[in-house]
């Protein structure tokens, strides 16, 4: 279930907000829609549910190996929203990183780990696994429409690779 | 509206499945509630409709500048399904990038701009504008509970400065 409640929910507990009344305060959500969504994140592995009070027992709710690797999907999100969503007050988005260990502010790139170069979507030509293509092509037909005439379908298969 | 189908609508549309009848038939949705995604995303800036054919008038919907600098977010989204929705039929996620003009596959990173160095959640330290920590301050102690004790309050507040 990923949607906008979801991802505030990540993105507070990204800022280290990770128990139930925090976030509720904070998302302003209703306490039942908190529930099903924290419940949702956790069946997915995104989310685990730690004691941290005994009595009466109290959870606080951590990211798992998989959740931890959202902070990019999160991130991005952010840096979007920092150039897209303002103005902002005094012209300052309302949240900024700094590279620990570093001292300075941390400013997101995506490059291509291969050749090391900045990417974007101009960049990326995408390739389709086999599988998936005959998935498309299928989905088109029983669309009523000819494979040629669906476009989507004009994406490269890639050739499998193996990985040295 | 962040869900799951605009997502996959922006998705859709970064592979170049951009019109009507393509996107109903890759992601299966009924007509209605891609009509309202469709809709809610050029409200937001993120797509433009064109028309594509006059007679009868038929249209196909473009990635704004706006909405092609979601890549990061979308493409992101796509590195994490690749690691952890496996397993894939024959180990090959279902889509892959080239890297237009470089001949190999797209490895993506995210770095930090000013160092150059990879980075991820443990390298970042969240700091907060005043008016954002104001605001959150006050939805703690609105929620009953003592700026003190909401742990998301921790986060520092950072020192505005200048953009030389």
């Amino acid at each position: 279930m990923v949607d906008a409640w979801t991802l505030m929910i990540l993105k507070e507990i990204f800022l280290g907000n990770t128990r139930f009344d925090g976030l509720l305060a904070q998302t302003g959500m209703a306490p039942r829609s908190l529930t099903l969504r924290l419940s949702a994140l956790g069946k997915e592995g995104v989310l685990k549910r730690v004691v941290y009070q005994e009595s009466p027992v109290r959870y606080e709710y951590l990211l798992t190996a998989k959740g931890i690797e959202l902070w990019p999907v999160v991130v991005m999100l952010k840096e979007w929203g920092d150039k897209w969503m303002g103005p902002w007050e005094d012209s300052m988005p309302p949240l900024q990183l700094e590279h620990k260990g570093r001292g300075h502010r941390m400013e997101l790139n995506v490059i291509c780990n291969v050749c090391g170069e900045p990417v974007n979507a101009n960049k990326a030509i995408p390739l389709m696994a086999p599988a998936m293509k005959d998935e498309r092509d299928a989905l088109a037909v029983a669309h009523g429409k000819t494979v040629r005439a669906s476009r989507a379908n004009s994406i490269r298969k890639f050739e499998p690779i193996s990985k040295e």
